[in-house]
């Protein structure tokens, strides 16, 4: 496939810079967006034009969507189109000062609002996750699984804590699911958790309010590997919605999520 | 000092040693402990194996006190003794099964009662945190120092939800900071948790219930770096309390922190 060919490349390429800037992220210039916590780089930026310029390159009349690029509202009619969401570094918090560094770049690529390939790649452990619809997923070249966790007595978890404004909804919806895990985890950076789930190193991610770009490349990659991804109402997943909710799984889970999961009437 | 000095010398070797285990790690014996997400590795043993021997190869008469060492009841004259506390992998859940490879090599040197000398190892990032007692603290050779974030607001903590057995008492105790805090990570590995706070790359650590092997050998390394360790409740900490609580911060987020932590009354 094309695409994901495309994606490959872009990924094997945009990783070593991402790398680059990580570590001399001492000298990067980081500016907040909506509060303290939730930050912007120049290398967020430079990495997106990377991306952006290598895709149009190729597909002139494709559109672009992401973070940096005010797509918050979407074109009226974005699900005629052919789409790239990309997010150059999910997990910004991470990169700017983690010890370990928990950030991935992503990419999907949507046609008629349906997700069809989807990569991403952790450059600080250089781990390449790719997906195509109805192709199976792989890391660094080879097929992934999720696990077979039963239950969530024994599974690991990631509930993402995100951004500030967010917690209360988080900590409401979830607090009977961190009640019942065997391990909870927190990590903050969606691309990661999901491919955590993916390759079966992690049970099953939850978060209240993600936006396209935290998601459209990783989705795709948990499905191939036999995972489901819902809301956490369990209706199905709009690549579009700015703000979704996400329940991922390695599918044994997902029942049990649904029924722990706390919905504001 | 001659005890940091051997702290080094061990950590160096055994970091090795450990990183090799990690590597192949699909091939090692995992047995429970006290539930199923409480696990034990062959790598655990003989790592632990390594570093008593060549404590008591210098130091024949000390005490090793550990994990794996059946060490939950320690000797009533402890606190008269010359001890090390170690810990071969902190974070074994990580070591297991993790995407990114939180897990540490922990050894506290301890006289009367008190922390003289410290070290960790994280294998995955070849990072290693010294201190000792007055001398402040370093990683990798270089002098480090906790952050200056002032408030919750704007500063990542930790919440180590640990084992499912303290799961109730960690929410309730930590509820409020959860609500407050600009970001919350879960990692689950104490000694790195606490590396971190040291290091000024997170803010804050929160755990109701840690053995004397989990924090000795970190607790010098945040309070060498100008953070500060306390029991939840703002008492001193005991090296030797098995299932202590803890709360170590940059400095300036204790008193919030204390405010804002539920005690049970």
């Amino acid at each position: 496939m094309q695409e994901l060919s495309l994606i490959k490349e872009i990924l094997d390429k945009v990783s070593v810079v991402a790398m680059d800037k990580y570590t001399h992220r001492a000298d990067l210039k980081v500016s907040s967006k909506l509060n303290a916590v939730d930050l912007l780089t120049e290398a967020d930026e430079y990495l997106q034009d990377l991306i952006t310029e290598r895709i149009l390159a190729q597909f002139p009349d494709d559109t672009i969507v992401g973070e940096e690029l005010g797509s918050d509202v979407l074109p009226n009619d974005i699900k005629s189109r052919r789409a790239w969401v990309i997010d150059p570094i999910d997990g910004t918090q991470n990169f700017v000062r983690g010890l370990y560094a928990f950030f991935g770049i992503s990419i999907g690529f949507v046609d008629q609002g349906e997700v069809l390939a989807g990569g991403v790649h952790l450059p600080t452990i250089d781990q390449q996750f790719l997906a195509s619809k109805g192709l199976g997923a792989t890391r660094n070249g080879s097929p992934i699984q999720v696990s077979d966790k039963p239950t969530l007595n024994v599974a690991r978890i990631e509930i993402d804590y995100g951004n500030p404004i967010h917690r209360d909804d988080i900590m409401y919806a979830f607090e009977d699911v961190v009640r019942e895990a065997g391990e909870v985890r927190s990590h903050c950076a969606a691309v990661v958790g999901l491919c955590s789930v993916a390759c079966g190193e992690m049970d099953a991610y939850y978060h209240t309010h993600l936006k396209p770009w935290d998601f459209a490349g990783a989705q795709i990659i948990v499905q191939e590997s036999g995972g489901t991804v819902c809301q956490i109402n369990g209706d199905p997943i709009d690549v579009y919605e700015v703000g979704t909710s996400i329940l991922a799984t390695n599918g044994p889970l997902q029942n049990e999520s649904l029924e722990r999961i706390r919905i504001k009437s």
